[in-house]
C-alpha cells in the first residue's frame, strides 16, 4: 500500500501571500495608466506577486510543461476519431519534439517533459524520466469496470506528488500540466459530471472532432460510466479509481503537490479542469495557486471551471490539450510581471494624475 | 491643397495571396492535431500566409507600433477623468520608454514611434520623427465646432499614408496603430455612430474612468457631434474633419496605406477601429489586411468590429489604447506562424491519422 494522508496534504497547502497581493494592488493604481486600463493583466500581476511572495513578480523564468499520457480502454468504444495507438505514437512525437506543444514551449520558452503513466504501447526511445511513474498499460473500460484498482490510482496520484518534487526541485517557478491519451476526454466527461451533478448531454464534447454518431456513442459510454462514478464522488481516489485513470489521477496529484510546493499552475484543457475539481475536492485551498489558461471547446471544461470559479484568460478556440492552452498564456503573465515592474509611475514621469476636467 | 486621390488608392490596395493561403490550409490538415484543433491560431496562420505571400509565413519579425496622438478639444468638455496635458506628458512617458505600450513592446519583441500630429502642449524632448508630421496644436470642440479644416484633415490623411511609407522602407513587416489623447474615444464614438446608424448612449463607453455624470456628459457631446457628423457620412475627409481630429484621420491613413503597401496590421482598442471604419468606406478591400488584437471595454469598438467582420483575439478587458490591445496579439501570431513552420506532419512523424475506431 502507498501510505497517502489526503487530509495531511491538504493541510499543507499554504496560503498565497496577502502582503504581497496588497501591494501589488498598490503599485498598480500608481502606474501612469488608468486605474483598470490594462484589465485582467492588473487582475494576474497580483496574483503572481501573491504565488511568488513578491512585488512585483518576476515573468515566470523555468515555466515546465508536464503532458501526462495514458491510455483509456474507452478508446475501443468509439468514442475518438483516433486509433488508441496514436497516443503512443504522439509522445514519440513529443520527445522528438514536434508536436504542437514542443513548438508553444519553445517560442514561449518553457520545457516540456512527458511522463507515460499508463500507455498501452511501447514507446521507443522513452527513457526513465518519461517511464519511471509508469503504473499500468492502459485504464479499465469506464463504462463496464474500473479505470484503476484504488492501489493503481493511489500510485498513479503518487507520482503526480513526485513529479512536482523532482520539477521544483529542478528549478520549476511554474507548470503546466498537458494530456495525451485517446479517449480522455470521457474520463475527464465522467469526472465533471459526477462532480457537478451535470447530465452527460450538457457537457458531452466532440473532443478530437468526432461525428454526431461518435458523440451519441461518447454521450452514452459517459451515461453508463456515471452511474458506477456517482456513488464514488465523495471518496477522490476512489472517484479516481473507478471513472479516472492514471494519467488523470497522477494531473490530480500533480495539482495539488504544486500548491504545497508553492508553484504556480496555469490549467490547460478539459482534462486539467477535471483534475481540477478532483483536487479542489481534496485540497480546498489549492486553487489559489492556479489560473486556467484557455477556455477550450469542450463543455465539461466550462463547468468545471465555472465551480472553480475559474475564468480562462484566452478563448481561441483550442482542443488540443498538450499544456498548449496553458502555455499560449504565458505571454500574458509576462506582460502582466513587466507591467507592474517596469512602468513608470504617475510620480516619476510627472504626469498630472486624473483631476476634475477644467469644463 | 494636398492633392489626395482616394480612389486610385483604393484601387491601389491589392488582394492576399490566395495561392499562400490554400497552402496553409492544406499544410494545416497534415500537422500531427486534430484538424482545427488550434482553433484561432490556425486560421490566423492561414491570414498571415495570405499577407505575407508565403507559406509557411514567418512570425512578423519587425513588428512596429505607431503611436498617433493629438489633444481633442472636447476634453474641456468633461468627458474625460484625466486633464488635456496628459496627452503632451504621456507623449513624454513613450518617449522615456516609461508606458505600457513600451514595455509590452520590449516584450514582444516590437519597437515604438510616437507621432504628434495635434497635442496640443510642446513635448520636451521631441526630435523630428515625433513632430515632423504635425499639423495644428489640438482640435475643435466637435460638439459646437469642426474638429479640423477639411484641408488639415487631408494633410493629416497623407501624414498616415507618408508614415506607413517611412516605416515599411525602414523594415516594418507590421504595424500596430496606437493612439494617445485625452477625450479621443469622443470622437471615436461619434465615427462609429455615424457609420453604423448606432445611438450615442448605445456605443459611449467609460473611456478612462468616467463616472455617470461624465458618461451623461460624454453621451450628450457625442450626441451634439454626431448631428452635426451625419451629413457628412458618405464624405470620409469630411467627416474626418467635422468630427474626428488629426490623429483619427492619421489612422485611416495608415490603415489603408498599409494594406497598399501589403503590410499587415493588427488593430488596438477603439480608436484604431473607428478609424477603420472610415478606412474600410475609403478602400473597402483593405481589411483583409488587418486582424483585431484585443476587444476593448469601448462598446463603440465592439459595433465597429462588428460592422468589419472582424473577431478580437483577445478579450482582457483592456482600456488603455497606446497600442497595447495589439501588441498582446502578437505572440499569438507568432504561435500561428511557429507551429505550421514548426510541426511534426502525420507522415514525418509516422502517425497513424484518423481512422474508424475499433469498436
Amino acid at each position: 500500500m502507498v501510505p497517502l494522508d489526503l487530509a495531511a496534504l491538504a493541510a499543507a497547502v499554504p496560503r498565497v501571500d496577502a502582503d504581497a497581493r496588497a501591494s501589488a494592488a498598490d503599485l498598480q493604481r500608481q502606474l501612469t495608466k488608468p486605474v483598470g486600463a490594462l484589465g485582467r493583466l492588473e487582475e494576474l500581476s497580483i496574483w503572481l506577486a501573491g504565488v511568488q511572495g513578491r512585488c512585483p513578480p518576476h515573468p515566470p523564468g523555468r515555466p515546465r510543461v508536464v503532458v501526462l499520457a495514458g491510455d483509456h480502454g474507452v478508446a475501443r468504444a468509439g468514442v475518438s476519431a483516433y486509433r488508441p495507438e496514436v497516443t503512443g505514437q504522439m509522445v514519440a512525437n513529443f520527445l522528438a519534439g514536434g508536436a504542437a506543444v514542443n513548438v508553444l514551449a519553445r517560442q514561449v520558452g518553457a520545457t516540456v517533459r512527458v511522463v507515460d503513466l499508463a500507455v498501452e504501447t511501447e514507446v521507443p526511445g522513452a527513457g526513465a524520466e518519461t517511464t519511471r511513474h509508469k503504473v499500468r498499460r492502459s485504464s479499465g473500460r469506464i463504462d463496464v469496470e474500473d479505470a484503476l484498482s484504488v492501489e493503481e490510482a493511489k500510485r498513479a496520484f503518487a507520482a503526480g506528488l513526485t513529479i512536482v518534487d523532482e520539477e521544483v526541485d529542478a528549478g520549476a517557478d511554474l507548470l503546466v500540466p498537458g494530456d495525451m491519451g485517446i479517449g480522455n476526454t470521457t474520463p475527464a466527461a465522467v469526472l465533471v459530471a459526477a462532480l457537478t451533478g451535470a447530465e452527460p448531454a450538457e457537457i458531452v464534447g466532440r473532443g478530437t472532432g468526432i461525428d454526431d454518431a461518435g458523440w451519441m456513442r461518447k454521450t452514452a459510454v459517459v451515461r453508463d460510466a456515471l452511474h458506477r462514478a456517482r456513488p464514488k464522488a465523495d471518496d477522490p481516489l476512489a472517484l479516481l479509481a473507478t471513472a479516472g485513470g492514471a494519467d488523470l489521477a497522477a494531473m490530480t496529484g500533480l495539482l495539488v503537490q504544486a500548491a504545497v510546493r508553492r508553484t504556480p499552475v496555469v490549467l490547460d484543457g478539459v482534462v486539467s479542469a477535471a483534475a481540477a475539481l478532483v483536487a479542489d475536492r481534496i485540497a480546498p485551498g489549492a486553487l489559489a495557486w492556479w489560473v486556467a489558461g484557455s477556455r477550450s471547446t469542450e463543455p465539461a471544461q466550462h463547468r468545471a471551471l465555472e465551480r472553480l470559479g475559474l475564468v480562462p484568460l484566452l478563448d481561441l478556440g483550442l482542443r488540443l490539450g498538450e499544456g498548449t492552452g496553458g502555455l499560449m498564456a504565458l505571454p500574458l503573465l509576462a506582460a502582466a510581471a513587466n507591467t507592474l515592474a517596469e512602468m513608470a509611475t504617475f510620480d516619476s514621469a510627472r504626469i498630472t494624475d486624473r483631476g476634475p476636467p477644467r469644463g
